[in-house]
């Protein structure tokens, strides 16, 4: 069945991993993480004990790479059974602190895209993680003249987007949000009768894979490449 | 001279010491810290430096529970010559945690002054730090229904204000901000023209001071507790 875009009014663009590299900068963080405590477990053991830290932590933390840092020094500490040494402890800080000063690297046709839809529809960048870090990024981006504005939700879930949509005063179907993540992009709009269209990226965080039975039935379009949103809106 | 306020339309509250309290739970969390350091220097020393500590990481993590609890870790291993105990880090830890778990104290009249005013004005809360941490003290503290929607803005400065205008689509002088910060909550709106009245709180933080200075010659009310909202307002 065909999707239609015509009451489309506003656009929102998920950032991380849909506009700029974002999952692999965390994968390689994961994989410093596990040199720098190598001496007390595996490597698997050591992704696999940061992950589970780092879910521990959501509710309380949130998403973002100051949650990633906090959850990072616990997991060292408890690995290493307090034996880790304090210059290990500022190394970890350090990889944080690395990750919030990465270069912003666009993916694919970015800007065409959001500087042909923008004379179109009302662009809004919606993102869950941290506002200072996805300002910063935004502004290194050069993309920040295409948007009206930044939405940082704490969850990317239904309740969230609905109040969005309160907010932008526009009915679900005039919204179309556009994102890498099938659990935080698209499955929330499509249940609420907005429209969504899925862009994949190359790695997905564990914490955002759903099964084949929450998108069985689901209405919506995966495209390959975000400039295959011209063809379809342009 | 008189200020009028006839022409307001939305009312902007600030959140952390306005309507409720936590610059108190920071200067708990600072003598905690120096208890747990006290070995290593004076608590004078150890207070110092970790102000210090907070204001060079400023721009790199911003503001909040998340960003205070990584500057006090990089303090405890610098303060100690890289001698502090992992315990002891996770000590530290632990008073980030305990801070994101505090409840939520209102001060005197809020609800009163709250209910009263939104059902005359639109009333928005407009506060720094983190969102996560943010929307969950609006939840407990009960007062979710009075507003409109939460901003977090990353700085309380003149241009971050002024896209906040932008985006509520009115003048400067259809807007009004309180709070108990001269320098986040009111001179930058007094400096667009906008309303901004300030209801000072006991403790200020020492990044939050200003100077006579700066507030010589500038147009705002100061109340002593937000119930005199009522008479102004009302």
């Amino acid at each position: 069945m065909e999707i239609d875009y015509k009451n489309i009014k506003v656009i929102g663009f998920d950032a991380d991993d849909t506009l700029w590299v974002n999952e692999t900068y965390f994968r390689d963080a994961e994989t410093k993480f596990g040199q720098l405590l190598s001496e007390y477990e595996t490597p698997n053991k050591l992704e696999q004990e940061l992950f589970k830290k780092e879910i521990e932590n959501l509710e309380l933390y949130g998403y973002g790479v100051k949650a990633f840092t906090l959850s990072m020094v616990e997991a060292a500490l408890e690995l290493s059974n307090y034996n880790v040494k304090p210059k290990t402890i500022e190394a970890v800080l350090n990889i944080g602190k690395t990750m919030l000063n990465e270069p912003v690297e666009l993916l694919d046709g970015v800007e065409e895209v959001l500087k042909t839809l923008s004379k179109k529809y009302k662009l809004i960048l919606a993102t869950k993680g941290d506002l200072l870090d996805q300002e910063r990024k935004l502004e290194k981006s050069g993309l920040t003249k295409y948007f009206h504005h930044i939405e940082v939700l704490s969850e990317k879930k239904e309740e969230n987007y609905s109040k969005l949509l309160n907010h932008l005063d526009i009915k679900p179907s005039e919204f179309l949000m556009i994102g890498n993540s099938l659990k935080s992009d698209v499955l929330p709009l499509v249940n609420l009768k907005a429209k969504a269209i899925h862009v994949p990226f190359h790695t997905t965080w564990a914490h955002e894979q759903v099964t084949e039975n929450e998108t069985n039935g689901k209405q919506y379009q995966t495209i390959n490449s975000l400039t295959d949103l011209l063809n379809i809106l342009g």
